[in-house]
């Protein structure tokens, strides 16, 4: 779009995204205020405004939820608590999985959904503006839940909703499912999610006598539970996982965290520059290695990870320019097999955003089976994760921890 | 389709619409009646079924459905009303703004909603014919929403529908929700609704003391509310808009209206010789004029008007024979800005059904922030309108009412 | 995709299903245990999976179904029993009918209903593989109701849910909705279901004084109630028909049943061997021919049956090699006209999986309104049918019963 109109004036949705470049612009914390609203989440666009505080909230919230779920009485109770409010996801960007964990999260509460996914059949075919048709959402539903490959558009949304409010007009809350290659803020919700719960230690063996946590102590002494004071693996494609560098950002609002990038000295693929200084100004430990064997404290990554991210090689952003460099690259050092798994530590997960590449082969199958692949219970606990930050946004948390500690404990 | 099988035997699609034709081609004061059950609406099938008794009925019931909508017990009536009910939607003319506004009005009483939007997807791939597919819907469902690109496709749907009901068979209402270039009701329906609204002059600072209306009448002494002895001007592409001529045809029921249309002198895109006529036998005052400054009554069409609607250039059905032609208008005189809306009448609604064009922009943003600016209101008062028709449809109007009496008075 | 990869190393996809080949090449007799769980259907993957006893007790819960479903308290009653559950439509073989019945179905027992119709917009383009983005739906929803272009799919999938069951995973029922060309058992449940119903020889003007039966007596002094010892007429395309297959299978099941499988000599139209000796083993009397004008015990074919099953040829499978002797072909004797339904006999019901083919012309509209014509009611049959399949899944058919024998007896 923008490339083939590069000489030509510009349209109307490059203006209104130009509108709001100055506001774009600023530092991520100059912004977060103006997403919230009385205390809570607003409007859900970076991964940054989920504090460390609000994470643990939204996992307590999440937990719950997931516990009423597993009876009819909780079921209804969930269903019933937003079955007035409507649901759009706006979805021009496809994914499937992020699309379905959306869906599945709305219905869990009693949201009503609907989808726009293929933007040739919407009105933006008789020349539209996108800001037009958010404008048209907002009237008809009572949330916009939007992917987009346009970098900052649900940033710019959530300004257009504050000033519609600020001027007296009808305005909903934005959350982006995934913004161009710059944010993708529920998706390090549901990673942090998931450690919090595997860090938790419990198991439903647990008894007065002993618990897992002892167990697993026996061996790793100096264990404790929780995301602080642990190591954490990212392996892949870290330049270009947004995922990677979601999570990272949250993790570093832990205590004494270290974590360890593991990918091919390679511009495209390793660290940047301005997310290395941004942790190392937070005190985290950051390592950046070319191999799970390159030792960290004396032993191999591969051993010394609490947690191990594995990533999917994103070649389809491939620059054409870079194919030669790649090539001489031996990609076969960021995929897992039995072996290196056999040589993680008992209790460290393995995650993975999804979906992975077949063709690549990061995880080959024959792990899925091993106790550490977490990868498919994350995408479950993506689906809790997002029905908990709706029911934050709709101020329907309360209710459920009532309606919860009344009826379980 | 029909193109390229010109010299080829009939498909029994055209068949099935010849089959009807001799109904088709009668007037449509006469076909009417068939589409009416129980002395209310059956089938929605053109905008002249709105009697102005029936749109000042609709009016109030989208009114209580609207003031019921803005608290949850209110909410939960609705939700509850035609929970029973399931609607297919089928577009195979794409329009994501009718298309969610129904969706939203359906979800509004209960209704379930099923779509069919891609006929590639569809049945018809195997050689069904649309007769079929409509039978086929109607087995399933209770309601079909549709909007084709076939004139009169709807119009034949609700003939065998009827004469299914004849011979003892399932029947469901059809709505129709625009049906190629002749005629598309509900949105005359939102278009009166939003001139309803507005030419109540209410205000929720309305007091004993004094109301808008009366701080109106201080300029404007001889205003009357309601939507008769008004001027109405229509400004673009004339020709080619149904919604133009559709809500023509609607005002033309109410007294001493004026309808000034402003458009290039082209025959594709001025008033048709007999929507002319048939105004002008109605009793309407018509004028029609190449520019919003050429005087009526003395004073400028944009200084005169009590209500503008604003048009697309429907581009898209250019014929190319008119290429030469058209490049001669000069098409900036169907434009709005500052200027020209800031001499218009303080309370004189701005309408447009949208899509608006942002590449021509016959509005541009500029006058988004101007109270007159009623376009975006009018999306919403569509979700509102429909909903009231879908309660009369099914006869849940008057339960609306009861619960409105005994909750709100 | 298998075919241009045939010299490639297989895919991940490939190893999947090769992963359950054994299993998959067992007989289904003794595959079919595994699809159940405590005394009911798990997994919906074969018609052979319906028994008799099984088909009898699901008709009479379609029965009740349909008896709710005329009035509202009934109509709620149905929608509380599942509204906790989601259904997701796994479609990527578009088939309008089957997937809209589907939905119905799932509606009228309140199940939310998601769908992934286009594999183009799902995570399988960026790599994953189908048993990932099964996993996937099993995370989110409760039901996966399935239809592939790919042989055996489903089956796998039920391979894999079981195998995911007993390693403490979660695991949903799979629903077949058509897998390739070798099974389609919900439509043979809907066949079945049309043919109890008709042969009930029910009539809501019957009475203690004369029924509907004892008039068709009259004239068919050895008629008698039910599927047994009824002579069925399948005509058109039987070899590559699976509905006309799976609905076979199930009819010999029924004591003394004749079937009689009219359609060219062609070994690509007829019926195949292995089915043929099937059915001959199990008892059944088995006929082939080429014209309904044929003769059976001394009548043609077309006077003879008790019920006649058209189907469309489906020339979208045509082998190129065969398009030579297939032009020899006359089509014209597997298309019925007034004349050929005048002499059927009175009562005997017209079948049709539908869509039939307008070009074709299997069925001519002129027969539309002859009350053997079943073909439209079948399409309604099959949304109360696949509502009793869902209730017996999930296990409320009890409770229908219950509830129709408080309110109904």
């Amino acid at each position: 779009m923008t490339a083939e109109r590069r000489h030509a004036p510009p349209t109307q949705d490059e203006l209104d995204l130009l509108h709001y470049q100055s506001r774009i612009e600023r530092p991520v914390a100059a912004k977060i205020p103006e997403f919230s609203r009385d205390e809570r989440l607003r409007h859900v666009i970076f991964s940054r405004q989920f504090s460390v505080e609000l994470l643990e909230d939204l996992a307590g919230t999440a937990d719950k939820i997931r516990a009423l779920s597993k009876a009819r009485a909780g079921q209804d109770f969930l269903i019933g608590l937003l079955s007035h409010k409507r649901a759009m996801l706006y979805f021009t960007q496809p994914s499937t999985r992020t699309f379905l964990s959306f869906m599945a999260a709305c219905q869990i509460l009693g949201i009503t959904c609907n989808e726009v996914r293929d933007p040739s059949t919407s009105s933006e075919t008789k020349g539209e503006t996108r800001f037009d048709s958010i404008r048209m959402f907002s009237s008809y539903f009572d949330l916009i839940i939007m992917r987009s490959p346009v970098a900052k558009l649900a940033e710019a949304c959530a300004y257009l909703m504050n000033d519609l409010a600020a001027s007296g007009n009808r305005s909903v809350p934005i959350v982006n499912a995934g913004s161009g290659a710059d944010q993708h803020p529920t998706q390090a919700l549901l990673d942090i999610y998931t450690l919090q719960r595997t860090f938790q230690f419990t198991s439903p063996k647990d008894s007065p006598i002993g618990t897992r946590f002892d167990e697993i102590r026996r061996q790793y002494a100096n264990l404790t539970r929780g995301l602080s004071r642990k190591v954490y693996g990212f392996c892949g494609d870290i330049g270009r996982g947004r995922t990677v560098r979601s999570l990272a950002e949250l993790l570093a609002g832990y205590e004494g965290v270290s974590l360890v990038f593991v990918s091919p000295q390679h511009p495209a693929l390793s660290l940047g520059d301005d997310m290395r200084s941004r942790l190392v100004n937070r005190g985290v430990r950051v390592f950046e290695v070319e191999s799970l064997e390159t030792p960290i404290d004396g032993r191999p990554v591969i051993e010394t990870v609490d947690a191990l991210y594995m990533t999917r090689i994103q070649k389809e952003h491939n620059d054409p320019a870079d194919e030669a460099t790649f090539a001489a690259i031996d990609f076969s050092k960021y995929k897992l097999n039995r072996d290196l798994v056999n040589r993680m530590k008992s209790y460290a997960p393995i995650l993975h955003p999804f979906p992975r590449d077949q063709f690549f082969g990061e995880i080959p199958q024959e792990i899925d089976a091993d106790p550490r692949a977490m990868y498919f219970r994350q995408a479950r606990n993506g689906m809790w994760a997002r029905a908990a930050l709706l029911a934050h946004i709709f101020n329907v948390d309360h209710q459920i921890s009532r309606y919860y500690h009344e009826h379980y404990e």
